[in-house]
């Protein structure tokens, strides 16, 4: 299992935004759906093996499961209406209960530290930051899970949680990627078994 | 420079389509469209000494050059505005003459052949698909052409004219990957010096 924790510091709580404006008023919601799409999509599939979760604003998560996960199309709108559908669900879910919004994608009143403590007892945290040690020289974890930022840094407070809970820091390369092309560079490192196999 | 030629199969040729239905009624520019963003978006930042030319079913090419590029941000709705604007600007491109539509965006009536001659002439000609050889194990050149294919595979004629002109068939890892996420790879694999570097 391969997870990606990513943080929407100024992704939309509530369902009420426009998908004609994903990268306005919708406080750049269309860098989480990128970040959906590439760690979810293979050419004609879907990588059943992953789970995203989606930190919106330090309030809400929403978290997506590949083995689950139907109707969903790569386009950023599809990926921002199955958003939309669940934070429109949110409202059924009671303290830190998850709700079911549509097959595999499941919305609760999480914050960022929740969904690490629960993370970090399921593998091995790796925070992806331009100031990191090289990814070559990572020794691919059997159960990697992958934290990430928008397009905004890491706070300060994200940062000291992540230091608490992260066993590597890790940079992909020498350019400042975008977090959906980071993820994709990642998946690429596992799938060749840290560049050594293929 | 490094360079991606990628094919649109399905992909408009006039601009008679709607930016809230780019994966169904504009044949899949979508999937160009995160093409351009994955080739062309550092955090913050363009890659400058990029070009992509996105070939529309064989008839009609768009170039982008990464020194000129204005005005573009990273969503599928923005860049599909952009690749409007180009098609809306075609009537004005005679034969194989290009005219520029915004800052850094040239339409012009090529097909696939006539792209492939003028990038074979520039660069090596990598071709990315799955069947290709591993790509930790090519040299990487110092111009690099990569060609690659959208949601649907090469076709046989497509086949055939690469064979007579690329250098290097090339895969980047065992699964098959969407174009995009493709050139993030590829990028990656450049920026660290074909992964001896970082």
């Amino acid at each position: 299992m391969r997870q990606f924790v990513v943080l929407g510091h100024t992704a939309p709580t509530e369902p009420e935004f426009e998908l004609d404006d994903l990268a306005g008023g919708a406080g750049r919601l269309d860098v989480l759906c990128r970040c959906v799409n590439s760690a979810f999509f293979l050419s004609h599939a879907i990588r059943e093996s992953v789970r995203v979760s989606l930190v919106l604003a330090d309030e809400v998560t929403i978290r997506l499961e590949g083995t689950e996960l139907r109707y969903m199309n790569p386009d950023e709108r599809n990926i921002a209406s199955l958003l939309r559908q669940a934070l429109e669900t949110r409202s059924e879910a009671i303290g830190q209960t998850e709700v079911e919004s549509t097959p595999g994608i499941y919305v609760a009143n999480r914050d960022f530290t929740s969904v690490l403590k629960r993370a970090s007892a399921e593998g091995t945290l790796v925070q992806l930051h331009e100031d990191g040690d090289a990814l070559a020289d990572l020794d691919p974890p059997e159960h990697p899970v992958f934290v990430l930022s928008d397009h905004q840094d890491f706070t300060e407070t994200e940062g000291e949680v992540l230091t608490g809970h992260a066993d590597h820091r890790i940079s992909v390369g020498p350019e400042p990627l975008h977090a959906d092309h980071t993820i994709s560079v990642v998946h690429n490192f596992l799938d060749t078994d840290g560049y050594t196999r293929y």
